[in-house]
């Protein structure tokens, strides 16, 4: 989501950082590779092997099956990012991108909140 | 947490960002769902599933057995969160709050620092 | 790498921020135990078992069976840490050092951005 997040950001300034705040406990930001699309699909299929649904001991479960992993994905992948911005643009690499991880089935309209510092 | 830590620090300004750091590697700082005590419970739970102690292949054993899981745990979760000032507040979300994790059995009193940005 | 890093930047202020961020998606900055040689290699390891290489549903396979994990791992580590200043110093703990994680089995160079606010 790099772009959506540019096109929705004032010019920035010639050095500072970049900070991008998710205000969620089930869906994550973090950043990755953004050329390849089978990135995306093996990233939700492995995290959805090291955190699997229904582990028998789980106390957290009324809000369903999905709902305690995509906390712990969450706190794993982490609720902000911090860019450097270097002569006026986010200063990413060449394969980096920005990444909103929904981790519930249906998670709804998610509230993200930038920082600019410069 | 979040109110014992909100208790510690002067008045925010306006705008800006908080940022927390822990200065330890075998406990961290996440923001998570700050509503239900079985997240934590869970929690607690499903990293222990992930990073198990007594992993055979483990040399780092001299601290006992919870010491190696807790430095991965803490690299997982990292040692600093960054959350957004707005309008004199931490910009958290309805379900946010600030945890810190403690990954040893026994692991004494911890030193955070805490940095104002605005 | 907490003294190379070290080496490379100006004098700090008295007060504020550091942060350093790495400009690549299959390898990471954490901050963890700078004194026994074995936490590195338990780091490895560890990491390595929770997250292995070919996993049968993966597709991002054509860049190596090493790729895709890297990605996954970097996205669990982070791409970048922010310390405070105190008193013009870097305010870490005792035990606690900057580590650059190569993911890849040939990762090439790496290259890094620091910033310092103060």
């Amino acid at each position: 989501m790099t772009r959506e997040v540019l096109s929705q950001i004032p010019s920035l300034p010639q050095q500072g950082l970049f900070s991008l705040f998710i205000k969620h406990t089930s869906a994550a930001i973090t950043i990755n590779e953004n050329a390849d699309p089978s990135v995306l699909t093996d990233f939700e299929s492995i995290f959805n092997q090291i955190v699997p649904e229904n582990m028998p001991f789980l106390t957290h479960t009324i809000e369903g099956p999905d709902d305690m992993p995509a906390h712990i994905k969450a706190a794993m992948i982490g609720s902000s990012i911090t860019i450097p911005i270097t002569n006026g643009r986010l200063n990413l690499g060449t394969w980096q991108g920005i990444y909103l991880c929904e981790f519930r089935n249906s998670g709804g309209r998610r509230k993200l909140v930038a920082t600019i510092y410069g």
